[in-house]
């Protein structure tokens, strides 16, 4: 009863495998044997550094999927136009939502103007599949005829009317936006919390994906208003400040790798997630789901003495 | 800019449609206009009322899925073992884990003794799926080649293997196991927080679902611990109190009702989700998953007067 009961329920515990049964690499020995060149580090005009209440969260934007977006996003950054705002709105199970809080109630103080940001911007909801360097996943998960990653984001696609798409997973970002397809401009952000809200596909504009600190944005008390909305603004989580890495000094900037999706090792961290990563497991469906990969991160290593 | 690009965000907007384009009824409407047969009440001795930190979680068992599982968990439940429990683990888009810290520690005070519990149970990973009244989902999900619903909860099965089984979608809950596929008592649970991890499935036996109150589990500060556990006892949150309805004074029961999901009433909400619940929808797949669906609930309408 004792530590057993309590520990084992991860598809990431590592067991002691014995020599004749090591067969089925742990995600972690996976990890470990990989080569450098599997790894990429974060593009510092690509990556956003935001602090949630005192958390660093740190955002990849999607430029292939969203150019007109992730331009916004970076111009709204720069200019400081989310130092702050706040989360206004946490729905359980399904997203958190930044932004500034007077945009949404006519009696607060006036909304920030976007700056030099463009207010207007055409929806962004798929690009062409035709010639995407997309690591296929070959699991067919119903939402769409294709599924893989692409730029280490997870890709839906359609062959037949030559469209992709980053598909909502649990922290994928997106750009909130009214009734018209074309009102969003990247300064009201939402992050899925939950279960992958997959009807939101093609719907809205999706603009990155949190890669680190996502409890910041997870873990927040749910809105008790409809939607999720807080309601008083004591409530609001404050967004400190949101930078991109090429406005830090490089020595302030996260020293993070990402695993390359495109990469021999992350098709081996999906096979282990298919077949089972560990001797715990005694079933296996032998499929998985693009929004049940999470695409690791680990500190850079640091550079080889000269 | 203003109220829209916040508010619009979610497959539950109901907007004002035209009379003419009053095809897609939302879910609220579908809700209003549903039979009240098409609803059923808690039944008390298989519904557990947990107060986490203050808040009301209200569990449904599944006694269909896991006899000896829901009868051990009615045992302890009414011999008062989960009263002074606490949360050990949150671990981001997975699971929250609760049972006696002291099981996990022998540093720590003697664990809880499980009383008149029994102390082993066998495995109940799945039934039989002839002669199941599941109602269907008709959309295939790749983890299983049947899925659909079964007394409220997202069931997979495989008709081939004749077997069925609880499906870890959000908010359901299982009883953690060690090593050995016995060694669950449900005196140690977890309710899944995140995308659901469907490489559990049957691999653990479920042994109910959360119907209300998920946010006092899935809105708590995650573990830094390996796999989430807290790292110190002050992280613990407390389980004040666990009670099964059936000892609470009828007064003091939470009146709820949960839609049958055998019902037409389902069938309606599947269609919407399916199809897209609003006009704000400009795409849809065609397509859902049990693991989007929930299973709502009502306060219990008033009986009529004499």
């Amino acid at each position: 009863m004792r530590r057993l009961t309590l520990t084992l329920l991860t598809p990431f515990v590592a067991l002691p495998l014995c020599a004749a049964e090591a067969k089925r690499p742990t995600p972690a020995e996976i990890i470990k044997q990989s080569p450098a060149s599997d790894w990429r580090g974060l593009d510092p005009d690509n990556t956003v550094l935001m602090n949630v209440n005192g958390t660093d969260v740190i955002m990849e934007l999607a430029p292939r999927f969203a150019p007109r977006h992730a331009a916004n996003i970076r111009t709204l950054t720069r200019e400081g136009y989310f130092d702050g705002l706040a989360v206004i709105r946490v729905q359980d199970n399904f997203v958190s939502q930044w932004g500034d809080p007077a945009d949404d109630d006519d009696t607060k103080s006036p909304a920030k103007t976007l700056g030099s940001a463009d207010k207007k911007l055409p929806a962004e909801f798929s690009i062409a599949y035709k010639g995407l360097p997309i690591s296929k996943l070959g699991d067919a998960d119903g939402f769409a005829p294709v599924s893989g990653f692409v730029d280490g984001f997870p890709v839906a696609a359609d062959p037949k009317r030559n469209r992709a798409w980053i598909a909502h997973c649990y922290g994928v970002v997106g750009a909130g936006r009214g009734n018209e397809v074309d009102s969003s401009t990247g300064a009201s952000l939402y992050a899925i919390i939950g279960h992958a809200p997959r009807t939101l596909d093609l719907n809205i504009t999706v603009v990155g994906r949190v890669i680190k600190g996502m409890e910041a944005l997870s873990a927040l008390p749910r809105g008790t208003g409809a939607m999720g909305f807080y309601e008083k603004p004591e409530q609001y989580v404050p967004i400190r400040q949101a930078r991109l890495l090429s406005q830090l000094p490089e020595a302030e900037r996260p020293a993070l790798e990402v695993l390359r999706t495109e990469s021999k090792t992350w098709q081996q961290l999906v096979e282990a997630r298919r077949r089972g990563t560990s001797d715990w497991y005694v079933y296996s469906a032998g499929h998985t789901n693009i929004c049940n990969m999470t695409v690791p991160t680990r500190p850079k290593a640091a550079p080889a003495m000269p």
